[in-house]
């Protein structure tokens, strides 16, 4: 069985000696975010993933959910339950959210390695919990007084779930295709029909509501996308004073089978004149839910990020504790049988490149937690939009690099073990088959591509990037001549150079050719990716350097870094030269042709 | 569910196109695989693959194979032993063995296509017949004329099947820790003890007898691997001649719970006192389980070959009927709601990913079962050696790149579903699942790579690429002025050359420092594998250029080629940095820091 212990040593290395994180907070007016509290909430939190959550995780893979037919119930895993009541109790839900709505307010630099313990510990029961981030977020940014009222203060305190109903059968990229209606009733709310597919925690045990947040088209809604509403449709009716009332329209058809996140309902929901109530303007439901998606995706990233760890931290003690042949230099533990498999390259530079992906994005994760911070609390107008510029440029990268490096983690964890791996015992398999759901749900890797060049690069004109770019110079400048840092400096300069001139590039293209856009797409977030995560590693080398962690802590992230910098950056060659190549070598190939 | 048609028309244009089989067949004595002949083979197998096998391979998943404690015994999934009788009846099993055995005869060449039919239409059910072919190749080498009258005629027919007792659960890529004792019994058989763990097709009902072939020490072993013997014990006793006897002491324990393969049975097996009879030298079973291992070693590269070509059948096929936004560049299929997702250049880049490494894939699999056919046929004793140099040198490869493809196909045909793919009934995630054990079983990628550098560049100082070099350069020299070809011939020289200076340039560092072989090992393989498709694929276009195939077929073949050349070959670039950066960046960091 794998087992996870929250690395808690290297999560308060990211807040406090690379985020500076005890500034940061003092300056955003995070008064209850001493350093003393946010260690406490972190210590309590661990303790709570290590002991209460990851031992469940294999029983929620191997019990899963299940699914009544009769009642439309859906029972979670032995064991989430009482789990779930732990988290309420210990005021976890709320820990970000703010303290009007019975939230903690503590800052979401401190939720994002709290989220990633989670994940790491249980990422199936993770997801029951996960959309009432997004629902929090939705009602507070566009719900009406009565709605906030009513719905915001058991989310916060977790005494209801929230969900995100978006896809329908032939719909999930493109909900401008969506065919679910909302038909105005005489009381102001609407009458909901329609069917809705792949609901995460759309029906379950945990709690006694559940609030979803369902897209609809209003009778005189325009055709495709700019016809989308937003509607609150909670299983058990809610008044506008918060009374419950009769269970509403909405009832789980069936559960999925999936490759994995056994432990996690994903549900089929049939709306049958469920009463829902607008939330949002007419028609604006799609960017109602972007606000949703967007602290989801960084959510997902997350998923991403815990797993690997887990990953890492399990093939590292078998990789220390499987005998198995020589070192290719000669014993080197010449009174075992043979040595531990930690000392052969090829072991190493799988843990190594987990390791890399693993603290370096840890660092990506925080630091688009504090950007959420600085948007939410920075005194300066234009440093909230500098942030703001920045985290949507981050937020694709964030979501997809994160994940697709989850997707590689476990892999590279599961090959450690061998033939061991492939065994449901050893616990890495159930790993590597959670994670596969990352790079799909929340928009694939390539719709998160999508946004960051098509919106986020093009539409915005590289607003986030040029803030990146100007953090690497402003970094570079500092460290000019740090002789320890000059390995670090000068690569990093000249790819955040290359960077730019391939921006720009791939701009030029697109004005000819909007395919360009398309066929750039996933190369350039990759791109991205590892020179964003090349600039957190030398800052963590800087911040280490600078730091008073032990001497054996400073050669692991030096080491690291010199990793990360020969074999894992050098991936920008294949993604530049794949870029380059243009749209041609992708769109030449007549659709017909593929089998012919 | 995954559906499966067996892509006849590219494996004849391999066969007949690329590698001119029909002159090579006649050259090597073939005299029953004329064109007619072979082509009736493929048909049949075609058939029976996609008619038979394909529609069992979700039922092999979901069923899996079920133990009974109290027996030992067990069954395999619903229709696996009316499809087994089949296979048999067809004469399958014995395909490629020597007819004085009741085999077919018929070129590896030939057999190949065939293996990967299997694996595409139904890997876990094709894991029972695997290992007779090896257990056939060991017969055949090392066995005793009496061994080879009783044990090869059942198998050559598909009576029996074989095994390989290789792994114990403290010892699966290190051989020579292992425990299992033989002891002399006075009829000049021995008698077996120990435990064997994830023993593919250990016990099953397909057959009467199964033939395992047994790694023990005798008592005078010396230690380690130079004391390790093979010795043939069958499920039922069979005496010297031929008579079946009371059932042997060799009993399954337990199925293993596996990540998927299901269908396939992973045995423990318990040895107590069964009785075996040594085959080959004592104290010289390695050598002699290598002889089946190469075989089994090449079959697996297929089964990824295979898994490849299923997943990007399906991907295809959504992807020509997904409607999901419109292109780009604007609505390409107006009249449809949104266009299908096969317009958008992300989804092209996956598609092409799988076409590009499935047909070059079938090449080189094709390639390396023709130089089965010369070591085995040739007159020329200097062309056998170059093969067999050859093929020694690329086994490696083909094993190892065809099963990484292999997973990384899987990966993304399941991502062109989004997250449909993760569903099981769209049989996406099974495809993936099963891939996952392919780069484990017969030597995970690392011990694969060791294998190539250690020992296939290092110890045989190189023959084998010295030969593939050649062929590339004949190749180039032949098309020098070919204007059409231009594009494909110039990079693969460059890379050539590359290939060559970086091989002498491990070598070089390897004399001072052993660690640099493991160092450089895995990304060694995945640029020899980049380069050696890229040969195959400027083959593959000037042979589509000079055949009398359609139009369509030429031109898809010179896109993919593009694409390949473009977008895929560059990772070569990735690879070579990590070579270039030698062992010092995987070794520095001191064990322990790890987690420091």
């Amino acid at each position: 069985m794998s087992t996870y212990q929250p690395p808690l040593a290297d999560i308060r290395f990211a807040l406090y000696d690379v985020l500076e994180a005890e500034a940061l907070f003092a300056r955003l007016g995070f008064t209850d975010a001493s350093r003393d509290i946010v260690d406490a909430v972190l210590e309590e939190g661990a303790r709570f993933n290590e002991t209460v959550l990851a031992p469940l995780n294999r029983i929620g893979d191997e019990a899963g959910c299940r699914y009544d037919k009769a009642t439309g119930a859906v029972t979670t895993p032995p064991g989430f339950r009482e789990a779930y009541a732990q988290y309420v109790e210990g005021g976890w839900p709320g820990l970000t959210a703010p303290p009007a709505f019975g939230g903690q307010g503590l800052p979401h630099a401190v939720g994002v390695p709290l989220k990633e313990m989670i994940d790491a510990a249980n990422l199936a029961w993770g997801n029951f919990p996960l959309l009432s981030h997004g629902a929090t977020e939705a009602l507070l940014h566009h719900g009406e007084p009565w709605q906030q009222e009513v719905f915001l203060k058991p989310l916060v305190e977790g005494r209801w779930t929230g969900t995100m109903c978006l896809t329908e059968a032939h719909c999930g990229t493109d909900l401008g295709l969506l065919r679910t209606r909302a038909v105005p009733n005489d009381d102001g709310s609407h009458a909901i029909s329609g069917t809705k597919i792949f609901i995460t925690a759309g029906e379950h045990d945990l709690t006694d509501n559940i609030v979803h947040l369902v897209l609809a088209r209003l009778p005189d809604a325009p055709a495709g996308s700019r016809g989308i509403s937003m509607f609150i449709v909670p299983k058990f009716r809610v008044d506008r004073d918060g009374g419950i009332g009769e269970r509403n329209g909405v009832r789980c058809g069936a559960i999925e089978h999936k490759m994995g996140i056994h432990g996690s309902a994903t549900c089929v929901l049939n709306l049958d004149d469920a009463q829902g109530w607008l939330i949002g303007a007419p028609h604006k439901g799609l960017a109602a839910m972007f606000t949703m998606m967007n602290t989801a995706r960084l959510a997902v990233g997350l998923q991403g990020l815990g797993l690997s760890d887990r990953a890492l931290q399990n093939a590292l003690r078998y990789a220390r504790e499987r005998l198995q042949m020589r070192a290719l230099s000669g014993p080197k533990f010449p009174d075992q049988p043979a040595d531990p498999i930690i000392v052969h390259p090829d072991v190493r530079r799988m843990l190594l490149t987990c390791k890399a992906l693993v603290e370096g994005g840890r660092l990506l994760g925080c630091h688009a937690g504090a950007l959420v911070d600085i948007i939410g609390h920075a005194p300066d107008a234009a440093e909230r939009e500098q942030a703001d510029a920045l985290l949507g440029f981050l937020t694709p990268i964030v979501k997809a690099c994160l994940t697709e490096w989850g997707v590689e983690c476990t892999y590279h964890a599961l090959q450690c073990f061998g033939g061991h791996g492939y065994i449901a015992e050893h616990g890495m398999e159930q790993l590597a088959r959670d994670a596969r759901i990352t790079t799909l749900y929340e928009g694939t890797t390539g719709i998160q591509a999508l946004d960051l060049v098509g919106r986020k690069v093009m539409q915005l004109q590289g607003a986030g990037l040029k803030v990146f770019l100007e953090m690497i110079e402003s970094f570079c400048g500092a460290h000019e001549g740090d002789a320890a840092l000059a390995e670090f400096i000068a690569p990093l300069r000249t790819k955040a150079d290359e960077w730019q001139r391939l921006t720009r590039e791939i701009g030029r293209r697109a004005m000819s050719d909007p395919e360009e856009i398309g066929a750039a797409s996933v190369d350039y977030l990759f791109y991205s990716g590892y020179v964003a995560l090349a600039y957190w590693w030398a800052r963590g080398v800087a911040a280490a350097q600078a730091s008073s962690q032990s001497e054996a802590f400073k050669d692991a992230k030096l080491e690291t870094a010199r990793f990360y910098f020969a074999r894992i950056l050098p991936r920008t060659l294949t993604h530049k030269a794949a870029i380059d190549s243009g749209a041609a070598t992708l769109m030449s190939l007549d659709a017909d042709r593929f089998d012919a």
